[in-house]
């Protein structure tokens, strides 16, 4: 699979990662995630040096994560600290490491090369650390598609019109397709808003919250390449300036975190968290709008699952960009650019012994 | 997988294909069938144009099939008559549409050259209509193996004395191999006619009609490449003059549609029909002959899908000819020879294309 | 795969082969193995020469294996012997049939060149037909990984400590890789003896016999290539002599038959039999250690098949050997050589033409 691979990838929530090993396949590589005494998480290759047993089936020991099949333990950097039987550990006793970096509740990933990682690029998400003002719930779906069809399905909205009508496309379908669209890149990808004025509240808005008539409703959505989608969403009753004088309180309003990321070729996982920004201090309105957004992304997995079958199955397939997606093709077109200039630059260094050398410092 | 192109197959049974898009992969392609308000049957490529999403997950409305997806419209020439958000709609806005007949409560189709498709060359099948003389009950079943298998199958009745010893080959299994056997090829096939004079009847035929003693038994099977089989059996007490003079009423009297579909090449279709007439006036006979028939291609299933399994496993099997698979061979024969004469013809233009260019004749 | 084919595999106990024909693959080579009525054993591949139908589901007849589909009849050489609806047999008639062999309760397979098979080659294990003295129980399991690990597993006991916490491998963990080891090459492979003395015992010995402190502790591996291997193993109260005196008697004494044949590159079949060398005269203590054993090898089995996941995903891994492995690394070098002069020797005949010839002689 061609994937950036100097770049953060979301590999799990915070809290799953714990002393019990995590076993997680990121971009076809078999990880295993495990967080010490100290709280601080690591990312190994899931597979020991040794036999190419999955250290995911061993434990957390003081020294690091022993293997479970004979017994080898290997430190947060990859470097073998331990065989049973002998004193001297070769220099090529390791496993390749991976930089990891937990930040906002998710531990994120760099697949590439350790040496210009840089946490400064994890995309900046605090409403995960303010429970106050954006009490949220987070969860993970696996999709059996590529991770990409994911990140289209984010940047081109007029879907749910056609997939989500009982929940958040209900009402006119053409709305959607009529909104006043603002397309713009960034330096990491690309960002549209999206505004339907006097526009029929969608089922799951009236549901959480008490309008008067129609709504003026925003869709802010921005991607951060490769995985990440930052949306912002919300309406307020039609004319109370939300529009034209950011009055945006009062209404409903819902903060979605998307992480996408490739698992296989055909395969990702999809994080997210859905924050509810318009009764604050009901957690029962906290978990009804997590259940109702999983609803809306079932409906999503259902139709991108059968989508990546077709597009396995049939050869070259003629697609055409149509005016209405032009956010998801300019999210494509990032990546494509980025992707080529992957591909034009140097191959990577061996990275068990990286991952050693870093230790060693 | 190598199909003759140029040919009709049984894509569905009339009552399968309604205003619920049916998804079904016809030889390697992902085909959704759907019947517009009119009735009128349709076929096209299960994939949008836009995106590859699978058209199946969609609806039908008064324009055509619309896309579950972005709600992109399709008539049932394949041609995108509406595009949500944008007037026009580019040429190339198209996706692939398959010449599909309703015939004799089947939905055929025709997987090549839609310029050469011809609805004479679909097999004629009278019976499906002619529910007084022959009433009937169809089904269809999933095979995991090659279509020819069945065919093979079909075209060799002696496994009836090994496969079938419960039902259709009881009694004494040399009668199968000593039964009078004629083979002729036809201009689209083969077929043959077995007699077996003066023989113990079989379990199926006496639970459901009273015989005297033995029987004259009959088997008339036609292959019309390249997947049907039309098959006429019965029996009569014997010497009672249904081999000499034709006085084949007042026995046992069976007529089987068999329609077989290439899914993959490695798994099939199989549609078939069974019309009671012996017991005409009784729906009761009908039905236990359906399923007294069903539970013989099932018995049928289980050989034939290890077969595919062992054929799949062994490289280049060493398959032996012998003297009373004959009219089986003859089938090969001929499908080999027509799809020798398909490798040496030109190659097809694009599809999409013609499909819309039909269209708008 | 490779696989040594001038070799015995145990391919059944005998009592899993009947006149019902057992069908099993062994090294990718679908067989179909069955007794006819003077008890003899034959193997011949499961794909009948007429038309690849498994010959698994037909049934055995006095003259052979007949196969369910269209009757053909083949010997225990793989000789067609009858075909229905002809007289002449062609030369050609013919299955590959594979050299079998029966001995202590296994049915093994030769799976290389016919004419030279010796039976003297096949492992010697009389305690399968001693149950007096060596009361045991048999079984076989199915696990998803490639032979050799199972062999690698069996070959390195310092996995007893990790994988094995809760039977065999309980205490302190130091002692497994501190055992007194001594390992020897062999004509046909490696073995090796191991002695932990003064060693608390595990628990699965003390359920089932009762010590009075810290035992001496025995274990006695010989690897047979390529797939047996032959265990004996026990302890006795520290201190009475078993190690300097040979005293092993009046403690616990197991003796294990593991017998590892490949199916296909990726799975294989593990036959055992379990031998209660301590409480002769009790069944239920048979059954127990039956029970005990089969729990540690389905904890094998789990890590064993995630070892071979792994090893599937990551190209080229950098595999290690230990001090602790050098049993293992011996008899994973015995089986290279032999690889290599296999590789270096000439092609072997067609092997049905050789069974038929061997027939006929």
């Amino acid at each position: 699979m061609e994937v950036l691979k100097n770049e953060w990838y979301a590999a799990a929530w915070s809290n799953e990662v714990t002393e019990k090993p995590l076993a997680r396949m990121i971009a076809n590589e078999p990880i295993v995630f495990f967080r010490d005494a100290e709280g601080k998480v690591s990312g190994l290759m899931d597979h020991c040096c040794h036999r190419g047993a999955p250290l995911s089936l061993g434990k957390v020991i003081p020294e690091g994560l022993q293997c479970g099949y004979h017994g080898l333990v290997f430190n947060g950097a990859g470097k073998c600290v331990k065989i049973p039987g002998q004193e001297q550990i070769p220099a090529r006793a390791c496993v390749k490491s991976y930089v990891v970096h937990e930040k906002d509740q998710l531990v994120w990933i760099w697949v590439g090369d350790p040496e210009v990682a840089d946490t400064s690029l994890i995309p900046d998400y605090g409403f995960h650390d303010d429970s106050t003002n954006w009490p949220h719930k987070h969860g993970v779906l696996h999709l059996k598609c590529n991770y990409m069809l994911v990140i289209d399905n984010l940047m081109d909205l007029t879907h749910l019109a056609y997939v989500h009508t009982k929940t958040i496309g209900s009402g006119a379908a053409a709305a959607h397709v009529e909104a006043i669209m603002k397309t713009e890149h960034t330096p990491r990808g690309v960002k549209f808003s999206r505004w339907m004025l006097d526009h029929e509240p969608p089922l799951t808005y009236s549901k959480a919250v008490k309008f008067n008539g129609n709504v003026d409703r925003w869709q802010e959505f921005e991607f951060v390449a490769p995985g990440s989608v930052i949306q912002f969403t919300g309406a307020t009753d039609a004319g109370t300036g939300a529009y034209d004088r950011g009055a945006r309180d009062g209404g409903f309003a819902l903060r979605v975190f998307h992480g996408v990321t490739p698992e296989t070729d055909g395969s990702c996982f999809y994080f997210y968290s859905t924050a509810n920004g318009y009764r604050r201090d009901e957690p029962i309105a906290t978990e009804e709008l997590f259940d109702e957004v999983t609803r809306t992304f079932l409906e999503d997995k259902l139709i991108l699952e059968e989508q990546q079958a077709r597009l396995a199955w049939v050869p070259s397939p003629p697609l055409l960009d149509i005016v209405s997606d032009r956010a998801r093709v300019a999210a494509r077109r990032y990546m494509e650019t980025r992707l080529k200039q992957q591909a034009e630059s140097k191959s990577q260094t061996s990275r068990c012994e990286a991952g050693v050398a870093r230790a060693e410092h």
